[in-house]
């Protein structure tokens, strides 16, 4: 396992201690083997052992910390969820340091229906918002993640992470922030305070616009956020596309940059390889594949055939009037027919493979009749009402448990957690032009590195504009082979090299991706790190994070 | 005429000078009487008189100026176009400052057909891109205002402007910049710097996203940026609805924000009461009014009936697939038909009329069979050619000449500068809840103040997204009528007065209603103050533009 090699914090004082617990109450403060274990590991190939973990429950109380931090010299790694897997949970760089989570801060403070938004804390999760806005009678969808439904949407969101529907640019339907300073000094954004009527409904407010600078950083801490939702549509349809030929990829990315560029597809286009097909559906022992290379091309087509898994699987969805949802599916047609199937899902299609699936699953002709009406496997078909829900905004760990692919454990069905559980997952996220033939050849020269480094090429394009597409891809490790996690570091450093070396960058980046605060563009890092030490003179605030560091 | 009360800039001696002209050349340093004198006055009731005007022709040179200006511990105001009128044009708050003019930086470096957008400089002028892209036969639209088509396209989106296509919100469409700081550093944003093949696709780059900083504010100077374009879309129609009754208006702010939650209205509304028509149609003193008060009741329903003015009208576009634009169409008749007169215009309509307008005011028969065809007034029909091109990106200055309304001097019909001709414009742009019963409220409120202090009641409506709008309104005097420019700044600063009292705040401010920088929500002050001092030490840029100001 690599350790961290930041230098470790100073010690945590007994006075030190003392204070964090008078200032959040003493049970919020872990100081015990199991508390500070679970917080000290992640998915990914790397540990620091954090110094305490703080769960602060008011902004006055995360306010009170960072006070605290700033006089013991202590740095102070805040978590909104902690559960960003993949890209480095509640890791600090340096070991030592303090876990500030902000799990218990889970209000979900109002809901305006009439504007179509939310106001809620860090800790609120996507399971909680969707199950608060249908309980509620809320015509409103929120945009989840089709990760761990437990994640916190303004977490997500700060770290600028992608959904599924028209407002899945998550930081972009943020607005109206209240942020605790590296100081303690408790701001709002929007240039006029948080009582302007407009707080949460026009994002650049007046003067600078500064929310920008609280997101994949370490200049503030996110305590409440305003979140945009979409009215529910009159009609909504997910589809599902499948590419049977690999070679129509490039063809295909252009054909649905041109539709997004058009209007026409608005919600986050998702394109997945073969490969994260199987890790949802399967894992690699219960396939009898337990040797600790990638897995060969008979391997990968035994698999792909058993499951009916097509070369790429693209999925979205549709909203608008009935007549609007209808002509978006004739031109998706008119665009894609040529290149594959495409299957579009009603809210009636979905409730009725729900109550088929179960029969199907157990009874061959049942199985068998819906295999030929779907014209694809019960496999791919068992997926659809689970991308359909998240299509509309409710949360499932069904695509989660891909964690589990290697792992030579079976996975649990239930009570997924990935980093409890030992998988290895390192995400890998560059953002290249939306252009197939780019994409292509990027993603192939990436599948070669993957391969010889024993690992299966696991690669998700996300739209994340019309003219951008995110490339996803995930070391997917055991982290109980000791091996495998330190070529994942491995195959890691060399896919950053190359990508800088193309001139790409990540959209978002997993802790080991962050640059060198001396590295990279210089005007830039040094503009960053006069801020930081304007807002941080002391350095108490994640230092590092995103390569922001006042001491570069 | 009030005059500037910051205190003073220190002179501009003769070695500053000197070296501001071996800096960006001799011709290109303005120390003469008329060059002075015609960038130290605005369409606001302000005055400032600069110590020099400076116009650098590159990157290099702008940095050169600004350490110069550093040096010096001269204050440097950077104006991209200077035709911001009736917010401040070219105007520095302290006598004696340099006014930096980067007009001469007008290259269209880049426009890119697949992915829709181009890299431009800072003198780029919504007439310039418009007419580079037509004739280059990019079949890409910009998005421009209903101002100047001489207005610097990045100049509007910094000032965070609005226009009127899906791309009207500026700011949100320019990616990737490039600025010079205020100590000369050159930085480009994204995280990665200009080689970065995303730099102008995805806009939040990696790490914290900082161009808001560059926005509304005295940070930097912005040298270069990716502006998004729209692709031409197959269809297209400009719509003007007619409002006959004003006592439907607030059910049609709802509609019209209803339309724009799902979807459907996807462009910048803009809806115009009867004194907007008025001032584009006509002047006062055509109409015989040369008195110093609002007008009366009378008076302005003899010019409404005059011209065929409704209460209210609305303008936006519909962008689509035919039958995505025929369902837009269904829709907005649907929601809006009971209202008032719905009159969609298609190209071929559009040029349809351009033809006959011409005949139609030159022959009686011609004009009665036109305003009978299209139920409405010639005057009004003459607008929708107009409304029409700037719908599709086509800048026009046919609604600039509204700033002459109350002139007592003829208003000129080419070569529109209403700085130059003495038109008094201040505009007051609070922004609002994009609700019905709150808008009126809120105009029916300042329409009161605006009689009250003698002056016509302007006031446009802008959606600037489904959940928020603009409540436009526009102070307009004679400038040669010393007492009406001075009971408009009173005006001003009573409608601030009014607006902070309500919970609102401007969505962009003219030079008197920054804020001082010790007012307002006082950490989210202290924040700026430090990134400002943090950033320009000397305080050279720009000192207290919106309020930010290292000295607060």
């Amino acid at each position: 396992m690599t350790v961290a090699t930041a230098p470790s914090a100073p010690p945590l004082t007994a006075a030190t201690l003392a204070a964090l617990r008078a200032a959040v109450g003493d049970e919020h403060v872990l100081t015990d083997e199991a508390g500070l274990a679970a917080y000290s590991r992640c998915t990914i190939p790397w540990y620091a052992r954090c110094g305490a973990v703080v769960l602060p429950g008011s902004t006055e109380e995360v306010a009170r910390v960072v006070r605290i931090a700033n006089e013991a010299g202590l740095p102070v790694w805040p978590f909104s969820g902690g559960r960003n897997w993949g890209y480095g949970g509640t890791l600090a760089t340096e070991p030592g340091a303090i876990v500030l989570l902000l799990r218990r801060m889970n209000r979900i403070v109002q809901v305006d229906d009439t504007l179509a938004y939310a106001v809620i804390e860090p800790g609120v999760s996507y399971r909680q918002l969707s199950e608060h806005l249908r309980q509620g009678g809320h015509r409103l969808w929120p945009d989840c993640i089709d990760g761990t439904p437990d994640g916190s949407v303004i977490g997500n969101a700060l770290d600028r992470g992608i959904g599924e529907t028209p407002y899945g640019d998550h930081f972009g339907n943020l607005c109206g922030l209240e942020v605790v300073l590296p100081n303690g000094d408790v701001v709002t954004t929007g240039g006029g305070g948080a009582e302007v009527r407009t707080f949460h409904l026009h994002k650049w407010g007046v003067g600078p616009y500064v929310e920008g600078l609280f997101s994949q950083s370490n200049l503030g801490i996110v305590t409440r956020a305003g979140v945009w939702l979409m009215p529910e549509p009159e009609c909504f349809n997910s589809f599902v596309f499948e590419l049977r030929d690999d070679r129509s990829f490039e063809q295909v990315v252009d054909a649905f940059r041109t539709l997004a560029l058009q209007g026409v597809l608005t919600s986050k286009l998702h394109m997945i390889n073969d490969i994260v097909s199987m890790t949802v559906v399967t894992q690699r022992v219960r396939e009898g594949v337990t040797h600790d290379r990638a897995m060969t091309e008979d391997e990968r087509r035994a698999i792909r055939r058993k499951y009916g898994i097509a070369a790429w699987n693209c999925a979205g969805g549709l909203y608008g009037s009935a007549s609007s949802v209808a002509g978006q599916r004739r031109a998706l047609r008119r665009a894609l027919g040529r290149y594959g199937r495409l299957v579009f899902v009603s809210d009636r299609l979905a409730g009725t493979l729900e109550a088929m699936l179960p029969l199907a699953w157990r009874h061959a002709p049942v199985r068998w009749l819906v295999e030929l009406g779907a014209r694809t496997s019960l496999t791919v078909i068992n997926s659809f009402p689970h991308v359909h829900r998240i299509l509309k905004g409710i949360p499932t760990d069904y695509f989660l448990k891909h964690a589990y692919f290697r792992n030579r454990r079976e996975r649990p069905d239930a009570d997924v957690d990935p980093a409890r559980d030992r998988c290895g997952l390192l995400w890998f996220a560059p953002i290249l032009p939306n252009v197939g033939s780019e994409v292509r050849a990027y993603a192939d020269a990436c599948r070669v590195r993957f391969e010889r480094a024993g690992f299966d090429f696991y690669v998700a394009m996300l739209m994340m504009n019309p003219r951008s597409v995110i490339c996803l891809m995930n070391v997917n490790f055991d982290h109980d082979a000791a091996a495998e996690a330190e070529r994942a570091r491995a195959l890691y450093a060399e896919l950053m090299d190359d990508m800088r070396a193309r001139g790409y960058a990540q959209y978002r980046s997993a802790l080991p991706g962050w640059p060198p605060a001396t590295e990279g563009e210089v005007a830039a890092q040094r503009l960053l790190g006069r801020v930081k030490r304007a807002l941080d003179p002391r350095g108490v605030l994640a230092p590092g994070r995103y390569g922001v560091d006042g001491r570069g």
